[in-house]
């Protein structure tokens, strides 16, 4: 729990150290690197989403001139499956494998199938367009409706569905079934004076981060690999690249470039084990860049779904069944966000009765990867659009209703555990105090219309290293392992300048490589400013100790007696009255003569992220002959536990919205009956931008997270959630029944 | 001292990891790095050796098309006198930034006077053609001679010479006198029966690296300035960068490249603080390389020297009187390695009255830097020399009388403290039994010469940081902040490896830059096997701690029921008989449930850094009709305290005796009248190369260095020092008077 209430730096607003660099252009990002005798690398994609490929050859590729290396599935070694990949975007190592290289199919348009190292552009495109690939067309599955069919033709042909008691005698497009239940879900229905019921679907989506991804590989001749790369885990691109090139992990190091944007799209490995194993064949560095129209076409998107969901209350607005059956595109290869988009689904209510069913299907796109909040978007925006109905159907007020079925500390979460501290009810009574809210309950326009729901995300902890070195100046360097997404530099800084008591200003932060830093886990889960900025805490505290020991030393008396105060060790009281307070400063010049370097690491594995919990509003105008929308307000209100930044939480906040409304208004991938995407770029893919939208009203409320020194808890995924919900809900006309499937089809397993 | 007496790994001799990468040409050094937009940055060098800048104007440079920026003295900041710069170079930052870049005078033939920016050689070469700068020539002062008569011209108007009682009341080209005494020479040699003396020169000679100075500096628009170098001492760059630039050190971050050589010589700065304002000004980030041609020009050779010394001893061999008179050219500013040639001369001999006086004398050639064990190989020539000599006046063997002199354990150094254990009596043993001196004894051959003599350093210890990571597979990650000159990556993975009971292909060993790792001073000192190595042996020993209490508690034991034997943790008999033992990697992979990563860090100023001693030997032809000199034997003896790596240790043997023959025979730099140097190039600065050379013979003596865990003392400097006196010795005619002054003159002080 938060002790230390008075902050001095935490809750300020200083200006983040990347920024200059990043709005001026003089960060270095994924593409921004050069070496000397570099090669560039191409990759030649399929142009069917569905096929066996029967024949590949490229000696007349090789023949032409300035064509240093190509390779293709067959140059990489065999891997088995069943070891599971770190980080956020997670899956089976040898999809991975197969994902960045077919070898025997492709699974969809774009799928590589080759890659040629070559000194131009011009070299590489005639070698591409050299090489020979005879493929067998099979018939492309672009719908879950389709892939659940019995008789769908079959991605693996030896896939059996898991997650049922016995397995299924037929292979199948489904990967897995899981099941969450609680209670006596038909009873609870029974009971239910009102039931409402809806059929909801969401679209394949894009993360649509700016920067395309990007590396440089550089193999030396004994098989050291080192890849510059714009991700968000750089160990885990380690992981993986040494799982899918079958070399041992200090093997290969990986050093992290600055991120434009990530969301959960720069969670895995596409480039980077093609760029490696082409410089280990050419024998000089090899980079990769992305297109946008590979971007789209190869990198992974958010799953598209289907669910249908049905809730069940008492006319007092208890709810007491909830009821949903969930299907995620997990795209070429298992691995949706299945399990934590049904985990979330009902994740704010305190309900007895529950059942919670999903699916992960393998569909011929792309294989998609973690997106913000990964599976909860998707699955909240029936179960929040529902509520929303429910409240209408009960004749209450849509916050008055959440907040009577409200879970809060102590109560048992659908997905298990029980809620330490959390600030749903704080929020949910922000948002009925806020001004937008009132003003919206006050006056109904024609043509407008307001919609509320709520946004949750588990957060996770995972590990994270640390170190916190004092320069000779007594300036700090605090070096660590996590790219800096949104602003964590500034956090990390905040929270050791409050700890050590000196300036913001005199502290710098540092994302450090694998080789340079330990094990630190992905830049995802919104873990960082928790996890992370506990260790650098930790970090900070041992520093402290031991700035109070060297004083203590210097001033001849037990380290007891001295203690660190506003930046600088204090003695006791009457210990050693010609003891001046010394400043870091001063301790840092004596440090050659007690003792070295003065520098501390910590690394934990951290336990305690609070879920964060968020009500956001929207107020919309449709124009009735059109149909467009254009949103006039939009209020999010999260709990940060403790905003360290709360600019950089704002930004949160806003840049979650937007993505959410995004995905609630206009973006969706569009492919034609073959399994071609129609529109793989920003022009024909509508991504909001800055004149499309209001200005992001936002309002942090902070209940601390028990466990953290600080009271933190991660901000970064939750602002996705409610955006959804929210729009739809307020785009939808009131009262009616639910929003119809576009593909009506029987729903297998809801009644 | 050390105990572990039966080593594993320890004097094994693994392939270096970065070997094949270095001579393949794979590794990235200096001038190995490109970036986006990278301008270039070449440097207006002065024809005259002394003169006065009237006038500089850089006008129509600017307008020349691809300049982007031009710097001279006027665009840096005025700093004070009095910060003494770190590392082995040392000097005032004053000095260095005047060095770096000229103000309002040159004071050497080279010294850099503007720098260009641009985005082609052609743009900068044109640009550098239209700076008009002014000069008023000056009187150049190119020798010893010369700088220290009453009259001469001065390089800095208002600087007098330090080191004596009262300041003396006229300026001088003499920095600094130094006064070393004890007991009563006078009275010493009234005794003795055998006096010889000599007066000694040696030429200003260069190290020779193979690579030139090179570094990129990309100065962030919120001055933030990232400079990738070739240098000994990141963390000295990055001092003295911010130094210069007025500005702070965390503005800086110095990223070291791998070196192609440095000897002493990259361990300060010259390009470094001008790319860096020139990329400041520019906007861009600037590569800056030296030609050869500059490296002479420009960067710091070792001091040429003037000494002359008298020696008395009694009839049996006993020294009773020692006396040296010592002057060394610092080049265009003061700070050349006085004090330690001036602690070296006899610091192998234990002798009751000696007096030694040294001066630090400015020229107008470039500033000397450190050059391997930096300034005993002038000082000893002269001395050991005489000792042949001597010895022969008295009808002893030469080890024979140096044994009977020797300095042992216990022994007070004439430079002060008393030696512990130290290898100079085991050396000398080693070589009255090595077979090429018995050979060499037995038979003498027309025209053959034999010399022998002793070789001598201090070796330093100074501030290391390592930390040592543990990988999820159970490899092990070794980061330290000292570049890798000669071999230390090796050294450092056979010491982790011996500690943590693993295989050394299993330790990767990382040179981290000055963000990533804490302060780390200077490769240099022959410090880095020994204190980087104590601080790496440190690290590994707290991971040892934390894997035996991880494995209690995944025991539910106390954790001293376990030990650490053979990499595995194990169980105290009976303690838990279910409790088998755990390896490394069964420890790594479940670490996340154990506390998070496993790793370590150690920081410490080392004391204790062990005096490396040596013997050479030098059997030689001489050519009396021509002169010409052939090596026909060369014997290197040196104790290493604990050779790490024996393979490693003989190169440092061997690379230190062919930089000393080469000294002794065939290196000089040669200027004109004016200053002018004529032999600014390998091809008439002749350094010996492989042909030039027999194999260097040499054997490792090991006198464990108690100040060190496994024993290790410093090996890398001693080396060159005894090669000068030897090869010199077997040069010249035997019994003969000392070595003819070239330039007779008048001794100051020696009498």
């Amino acid at each position: 729990m938060n002790k230390q209430v008075d902050f001095q730096k935490i809750g300020s607003r200083p200006v983040r150290p990347d920024g200059v660099d990043k709005v001026t252009g003089r960060a270095l990002f994924g593409a921004d690197f050069q070496m000397s005798d570099m090669a560039h690398g191409y990759i030649l994609r399929s142009p069917l989403a569905h096929a066996r490929i029967n024949f590949i050859d490229t000696s007349a590729a090789l023949e032409v001139k300035g064509v240093l290396a190509i390779v293709t599935g067959r140059d990489f070694p065999n891997i088995g499956a069943g070891q599971e990949a770190g980080g956020e975007g997670g899956g089976d190592m040898k999809d991975i494998a197969h994902n960045v290289m077919a070898r025997d199919k492709v699974l969809y348009e774009g799928h590589a199938v080759a890659a040629v190292a070559a000194t131009s552009k011009a070299a590489a495109d005639e070698a591409l367009s050299k090489i020979e690939v005879k493929y067998e067309a099979l018939p492309p599955v672009m719908s879950l409706d389709l892939a659940m069919q019995p008789d769908a033709p079959l991605l693996h042909e030896t896939m059996h569905t898991k997650g049922y008691d016995t397995q299924p005698d037929k292979p199948s497009n489904i990967a897995q079934r899981s099941l969450f239940t609680r209670g006596d879900v038909d009873a609870g229905f029974d009971q239910a004076d009102v039931i409402v019921e809806g059929e909801f679907r969401t679209p394949t989506v894009h993360q649509g981060y700016i920067e395309p991804h990007a590396c440089i590989a550089n193999a030396g001749e004994d098989s050291q690999i080192v890849i510059w790369c714009s991700t968000q885990g750089h160990f885990d691109v380690r992981n993986s690249v040494a799982a899918v090139l079958a070399t041992d992990i200090n093997k290969i190091r990986v050093i992290p470039s600055e991120i434009g944007g990530g969301f959960g799209g720069k969670t895995t490995i596409y480039l980077e084990p093609l760029a490696a194993l082409l410089s280990l064949r050419a024998g000089c560095p090899v980079k990769m860049t992305m297109t946008r129209n590979e971007v789209f076409r190869a990198s992974g998107p958010a799953s598209a779904t289907r669910s249908v969901i049905r809730i069940g209350a008492l006319q007092d607005g208890r709810i007491v069944a909830m009821k949903a059956w969930l299907a995620y595109e997990a795209g070429a290869f298992p691995g949706g966000p299945t399990l934590p988009g049904a985990m979330a689904v009902f994740a704010p209510y305190d309900v007895d009765n529950f059942h919670i069913e999903a699916f992960d299907v393998v569909v011929n796109k792309p294989k998609v990867a973690a997106y913000r909040a990964p599976g909860a978007p998707q699955s909240m925006y029936g179960s929040e659009s529902l509520l929303n109905e429910l409240a209408e159907k009960l004749g209450m007020d849509p916050i008055e209703f959440r907040l009577k079925n409200a879970v809060d500390e102590g109560t048992r979460a659908v997905y298990g555990p029980k809620f330490s501290a959390i600030g749903l009810k704080a929020c949910l009574e922000a948002a009925r105090r806020h001004p937008n809210y009132l003003e919206a309950s006050r006056k109904k326009k024609e043509g407008h219309g307001f919609g509320v729901a709520v946004g949750f995300w588990f957060n996770v902890g995972l590990q994270s290293t640390a170190t916190v070195h004092v320069n000779q100046n007594g300036s700090v360097t605090v070096t660590e392992g996590n790219p800096d997404i949104g602003g964590s530099r500034a956090s990390m800084a905040l929270m050791a300048a409050e700890e050590l008591g000196i300036p913001y200003e005199d502290v710098r932060v540092v994302v450090a490589d694998t080789d340079n830093i330990g094990i630190s886990d992905v830049t995802g889960g919104s873990r960082v400013t928790y996890a992370t900025g506990m260790a650098v805490i930790e970090a900070a505290r041992k520093v402290k100790q031991d700035l109070c020991a060297r004083a203590a030393s210097l001033w001849n008396v037990e380290p007891e007696m001295v203690s660190w105060e506003q930046g600088c060790a204090v003695a006791s009281p009457g210990v050693n009255t010609e003891a001046q307070p010394l400043t870091l400063a001063k301790l840092a010049a004596s440090a050659p003569k007690t003792g070295g370097p003065i520098g501390e690491k910590a690394s934990l594995n951290a336990r305690g992220a609070g879920p964060s919990f968020s009500v956001n509003m929207a107020e919309v105008e449709v124009d009735k002959e059109t149909g467009a929308v254009k949103v006039l307000k939009f209020t999010a209100i999260q709990d940060a536990g403790k905003a360290i930044h709360p600019s950089y939480v704002e930004g949160q906040m806003q840049g979650g919205a937007v993505q959410g409304i995004g995905w609630a208004l206009n973006e969706e991938y569009i492919w034609d009956e073959q399994g071609v995407m129609l529109n793989p770029g920003f022009l024909d893919y509508r991504i909001p931008v800055a004149s499309d939208l209001p200005m992001i009203d936002t309002q942090i409320v902070e209940v601390p997270n028990p466990g953290h020194p600080f009271g933190v808890r991660g901000v970064g995924e939750t602002p996705i959630v409610a955006p959804l919900p929210a729009v739809c809900s307020a785009v939808k006309p009131p009262a009616k029944s639910s929003t119809a499937a576009t593909t009506p089809s029987p729903i297998p397993h809801i009644m």
